[in-house]
């Protein structure tokens, strides 16, 4: 985990990691939430509606966004104001995905960076676009 | 599950669910993201830090707008295109949150609805204001 304090940062600073989206993944995340949509929970549905099996909650792949900022930038110092996304293509199990975040401005009275968020699949094409407010703790 | 067409969809329209966020949720997240930042698993941690107890993961209480959009409004032809997020006040376990939606916006020709999303814990507050954009299938 880092530890990034606000000087330490600079506009510019990219990190990134990967994850795999499993069957398992969208299966818990499905109980926790209760969303027992069929485009995420049954495979035949997915299917007849054009999709290659089960798609992937949008949310889900959204949840790597807590690892990015909480973990590694700025790390232990987070705290997540905002966030925003855009949901460009589908993810489906089975997908690694590239979660990258590179910091785009400085706000030195709040102590507050932005984070500009791409989340790819193993195809380099762009499944997520966002951004992150977060505020650096002391 | 609710399987609201668009045309049966009205500006001002709400639903809205509860959910009691627990220890395990916490758990399974942390698992399932790789987010293992202090805040979110270090009960003591969180105490030093001036919270009463470990904190949930902001992104943890946005992923039951996956079950706002696709189970409660519009329900079944669910497709989030885009989600805008304000945490406004920390989560813990233990909280039981009130999930609410608001149609604010139809947009005729590309099928989409605007839901002005709104959380709350068990003492009324404002945990998490949002938006989202939803396209609703045919």
């Amino acid at each position: 985990m880092n530890r990034y304090t606000f000087d330490e940062i600079r506009v510019g600073q990219k990190e990134s990691f990967e994850a795999k989206i499993t069957e398992e993944m969208l299966e818990t995340f499905g109980i926790i939430t209760g969303d027992i949509n069929p485009l995420h929970t049954d495979e035949g549905y997915a299917r007849e509606h054009g999709y290659r099996s089960r798609v992937a909650y949008g949310m889900l792949t959204a949840a790597f966004m807590s690892t990015l900022a909480g973990v590694y930038i700025p790390g232990e110092r987070s705290l997540i104001k905002e966030t925003h996304v855009k949901f460009a293509k589908p993810v489906f199990p089975g997908d690694m995905i590239t979660v990258q975040g590179e910091v785009t401005e400085k706000n030195d009275t709040f102590k507050m960076i932005v984070l500009k968020v791409t989340i790819k699949n193993g195809n380099d094409e762009k499944v997520l676009r966002g951004s992150m407010d977060i505020m650096v703790r002391e």
